[in-house]
C-alpha cells in the first residue's frame, strides 16, 4: 500500500506552482559509492548502472576521474565506461576535478562531465588544496577543453548553505562562483548542501539571489543531504521555486565525510514518493529501482537508510 | 556546528507566510511509549518528564487512560500523573477512550484530555471495535461531561490520508468526522497521517478541505509519521497553510503497529531543527532535549532514529 495505490492528489493550493517534470540526477554510482571503505567489484558497479537505467532513471553519475590515490573506489573508472550497458536516452556523466582527469574523460569517449567547485575558502582549501579565487584557474581550463570537444560539463558547488569552518555562506558569495562557473562553460549547477545544514528558508534565499544575479531557474539543480533529516523538506522548497532538477542517490547511499553522521544523500525512492505524492512526473518505476536498492544494500552489507526502501521491502 | 550557528536567515519568498510562532506538542510520554514491548518504569517515565517540561516543551501528553489490557505500557496512568512534578506553563493532557477512562482522568485531576476518532470506517472497526459513525456514541458523551467539569479536549483524527484497507481517503470525510469533534466540544483536532502517506499535496488538500467547511487553521495540528520519510516535508506544506500546532515525539520514538515498517513519529528534534531554519519560535532548548533523547534511548537500549539527534550525539 503506498501513496501510488491512493491516487494521486489533484493540485491545488501552493503546489499549482510546481514544476510538472523533474529530471532526477542519481548520483548514487559516484558520490554513493565513492565513500565506501572496501572496493565495489566492476561488476557490480556495472549491474548497479544497467539496474538504475532499467528502473527509468535517464542521468546517472557514473564515476568519478579524481586520483585514484584520493578516491580507490573509483580507481576503475576507465573499466566501468569501456564495459558499461549504456542504455538509449540516458546520460552517463563524470566528474572531472582537472586537466588529468579531463584527459582521461575524453579517452574514454564520455560526453557529460562536472566539475567540482567550493562556495568557501576553507572548503576550497582542504578539498581542492586551492583557495576560493584560485580554484577557477584548475576549472575553467578544464571546462574550456570540454566545451570545445563538445563535452556538456555540469559545476557542482559545495557549502553553499552553511560551511563546518566558516558558519554561514553569504548567498551573493555562492552566487559568485556559480555565476563564474556558468560563465566559463556549465550548462547546470548543481547547488551542493554539503554538510545537511540547509533548511527551507536558506534554500529558498539562496535560490532568489542567483534569480535575482539573472540565472534562469532551469541551470540550477539541488543536491541535498539528509544529515539532520531536511533533506526533503528543502527539496520541496526548492520545487516550489521551480527547480527541476534533484539530484539523489538510490537507496541513500553515500555521505560526506565531513559531515557530523553518516547520514548522507537523499534517497531517490524517497524523492520518488514526493514527486508521486505531488503528481510530478519523473519517469522513475518505484518498484524497480526499491529492489536494485536492496540488491545493492545486499552488497554493501547494510540496509538502506531510504524510509522508503525499509518501509517497501520491510 | 549547526543551524543555530549559521544564523537565522531572513524570512522571504513563501517563507513569509509561515506562522511566527509555534507549539509544538510533545506526545513522546505516550504515543512514543505505548508500542514499547518492555515496560519502562514509573521512573523512569517521570525523569523523562520532567526532562521534556526542562528543555522548554509546554505541551506533554503524558499518558493514556485506555484499557491496560490494551496498552499494558501505559496500565501505570494513575501513579505517573500523581508522581508527576508539574512545571510551570505546561499542559499534561492524557488520552481517554472512553467514559471509563474519562473517570479515572478526573480522579487524577487532568485537565486536558484527547479523544481518539477514526477518519475511516475500516480503522474505526478494527482499532475502536465501532464504526465511523457508531464512534461517537463512545465519544460524545466524553467530550460533553469534560467539557461540563471544565477539561480541554482535544480531538484525533487517525488515517486522514490514507488508510492501509481502504486507500485514499475522500478530506469530505475526513472534515466531516473533524467536524462533529469539533462541534461536540473538541477545541483542537489533531490530523494524523497513522500510516505515514501523506505527502505535500494530500497535506494541502486535507487542511484546505477543512478551511473550506469553515474551520479556522488555527484550530488544526498535524500528526505525521515518518513512515517513508515526507513527515518533514508534510509538516512544512501544513505550516505554510497556517498551521500552528504540530505533534512530534522526542526521539522519533514510536510509531503505529499498523505500519509497514518501525519508522515512528516525527522526531521533535527533526521538527526543532526546521522551525529554527526558518525562524519559527517554538521554545525548546535543542541541547537539552537531544540530551534527553540520548538518555532516554539508552534506557531502551536502541539509538534514537532521530537525524538530529544522531548527528548531534554521534
Amino acid at each position: 500500500m503506498g501513496v501510488r495505490e491512493l491516487g494521486l492528489p489533484e493540485r491545488i493550493g501552493s503546489t499549482d506552482s510546481l514544476p510538472s517534470k523533474v529530471t532526477i540526477w542519481e548520483v548514487g554510482p559516484r558520490d554513493g559509492l565513492q565513500n565506501e571503505a572496501e572496493v565495489v567489484p566492476v561488476e557490480v558497479k556495472l549491474e548497479f548502472l544497467d539496474r538504475l537505467a532499467g528502473a527509468g532513471l535517464t542521468t546517472l553519475e557514473a564515476t568519478s576521474f579524481v586520483h585514484p590515490k584520493w578516491v580507490p573506489q573509483l580507481a576503475d573508472a576507465e573499466e566501468v565506461l569501456a564495459r558499461l550497458h549504456r542504455h538509449d536516452g540516458v546520460r552517463y556523466p563524470v566528474l572531472v576535478p582537472n586537466e588529468r582527469g579531463l584527459d582521461r574523460a575524453l579517452a574514454a569517449d564520455v560526453t557529460h562531465i562536472a566539475v567540482f567547485a567550493s562556495a568557501t575558502e576553507t572548503f576550497a582549501r582542504r578539498n581542492l588544496n586551492s583557495g576560493l579565487d584560485a580554484q577557477f584557474a584548475m576549472f575553467e581550463p578544464v571546462i574550456g577543453r570540454a566545451r570545445e570537444a563538445g563535452l556538456d560539463v555540469r559545476g557542482y558547488v559545495s557549502m553553499c548553505f552553511g560551511d563546518p569552518w566558516e558558519g554561514a555562506v553569504p548567498p551573493e558569495q555562492v552566487v559568485a562562483v556559480g555565476k563564474r562557473l556558468l560563465d566559463a562553460g556549465c550548462s547546470q549547477l548543481s547547488l551542493g548542501d554539503t554538510i545537511g545544514v540547509a533548511t527551507a528558508a536558506s534554500v529558498e534565499r539562496v535560490l532568489d539571489a542567483f534569480t535575482e544575479a539573472g540565472v534562469t531557474i532551469g541551470d540550477l539543480a539541488v543536491h541535498f543531504h539528509d544529515t539532520y533529516g531536511q533533506a526533503l523538506a528543502n527539496t520541496l522548497a526548492a520545487l516550489r521555486k521551480g527547480v527541476t532538477t534533484v539530484d539523489s542517490s538510490a537507496g541513500g547511499l553515500g555521505g560526506c565525510p565531513y559531515a557530523e553522521s553518516a547520514t548522507g544523500n537523499l534517497a531517490t525512492e524517497d524523492l520518488v514518493w514526493l514527486l508521486d505524492g505531488l503528481g510530478v512526473e519523473h519517469g522513475v518505476d518505484l518498484d524497480a529501482l526499491v529492489e536494485t536498492s536492496v540488491w545493492m544494500a545486499g552488497k554493501l552489507g547494510r540496509p538502506s537508510p531510504s524510509r522508503v526502501v525499509r518501509a517497501l521491502a520491510g
